[in-house]
């Protein structure tokens, strides 16, 4: 049952994060193919990244093509509706945040699964919400959206510190996961729609005459 | 006697992969390391990640030190004949696209041996022949050749999709290495020849006033 | 004891990457969660590598969380003295050319350990120690340190040489250690005293005219 729900979060978060990878894609003129690829590395990124790391290999993705299908499927009515989606004022970012929260859940409860350490696992949770649009952002040649000032990771962690407090205070998962989604999701929001920014302790560079 | 016509196509790959990365790197006015460098990364990236996702750990060049040496010397004629291998007109162009050919027949026929499905094969035929282009073009902070309009990787899908249909046919591996070789770079070689291009769906960005 | 040494200069090589990157994203005027992600990538980067490599997985800074509390510690004492450390002249070069060296010991060791091939090991220890680095740069957007003719990587491939040789000579791994890293850094200070540079063979790029 448990099992279950895991698989159910896996899906609906590899659908968000496969929308967010199109949209963003589109957005930057890639032809149809790139699209498709854009699309499936944010959809795969993280877990790949989770799998790889803990030694979980062929990784999830290849044990189980329900993924791949998924993302093309999706993937394919992305373009068809990008008009209809694009509506949807800033429907790329909040697919992409739905994603964020889905996933550090599953990454949280894998790494509890694999009885690695809490600052273990949270920071497992943190990657593997985040790796997906970094992976999309490297390949896309831009600044990662992960130090855009959005306060991306920093919501995913406090959402995976929770996650891990509330675990070890023997809460039930259907709620641990309720409240974790509605952390990461909730934070990004409010930052986003306030602009709070997290504060930033400057050095000038030795180069700054040079570079600048 | 498969397994030693795999063995050389795979060197075959990783000697086109290496001459490709090291005319790459002098373009770009590396020093002699840093052509070495890329010429092994481009070389090995591919593979490298096959591996990686798979669990076939430690990796296949860390088991078998023939691909390093074989990478060093060919980088090193390489250098010597900089002059004479650039005066083949789109020499980098070809090399790259041999190696395509090649990685994309290595990387599906380990997907089979590893029992994984054909749609995951086809999958990871690609990107054992795509990867270490991608790798090459994000060290040299280029946005990856995969994604220049060249119907790069597609051509790779079509050629594992092939060789995935002849192996269900039972067809005889030679023959099969053969067409999907074929496949791999006579698409390429007609879409570049001809200039042409798959469909892109563009979504306006919300932010086109403010970006262009 | 060689253990113990080893994982003496582990965390020694760790706080110099953590410092290293730590002042590296606040030259970049990243928030304080980037500095700390810049911080952890570069510390752990190298050595993460090297372990999905060989395939000892969890990796290492997942089954012992000292190395997450050391990042985060060293990170919050970068960022209270940011301005002492950056009195220092080229302080970020120091540690940076520190980390190089201590870590291409530890990757040199553990090829070693898992009865790699010599040139093998040689690979791993320059990997080891160069590739947060690299992380680093492509998360930050720049063209990796690799590259920017500071013989940043040669001098680690040397050092692991000399390991390796004097490995086999039945040196004790004191003194080969101390030699290694002398080496390292030793190369490293001289180049950019002097501003040394390895040579390039440049081949004039058939788009030349389309591109510059």
């Amino acid at each position: 049952m448990e099992l279950s729900l895991f698989n159910i979060l896996d899906v609906l978060g590899t659908i968000a994060f496969a929308i967010s990878g199109a949209l963003a894609a589109m957005e930057r003129r890639l032809d149809i193919f790139g699209v498709f690829i854009i699309a499936f590395v944010t959809a795969i990124g993280g877990g790949t990244l989770r799998d790889t790391l803990i030694g979980y290999t062929p990784v999830t993705w290849m044990e189980n093509t329900i993924y791949v299908y998924l993302i093309g499927f999706v993937t394919i009515l992305a373009i068809i509706f990008r008009d209809k989606i694009n509506y949807l004022k800033k429907s790329l970012f909040l697919f992409d945040t739905i994603g964020l929260g889905i996933f550090t859940i599953t990454g949280v409860e894998i790494g509890i699964q694999n009885n690695l350490a809490p600052i273990i696992t949270i920071a497992l949770g943190a990657m593997t919400a985040t790796f997906g649009g970094v992976i999309r952002d490297i390949l896309c040649n831009e600044i990662p959206v992960i130090f855009r000032k959005e306060i991306y990771a920093t919501a995913c962690l406090l959402g995976a510190l929770a996650f891990v407090v509330l675990h070890d205070l023997g809460v039930e998962r259907d709620i641990i996961y309720l409240v974790t989604s509605i952390i990461v999701i909730g934070i990004r929001l409010v930052v986003v729609k306030y602009h709070l920014v997290l504060p930033y302790f400057y050095i000038p560079s030795e180069n700054e005459e040079k570079a600048d």
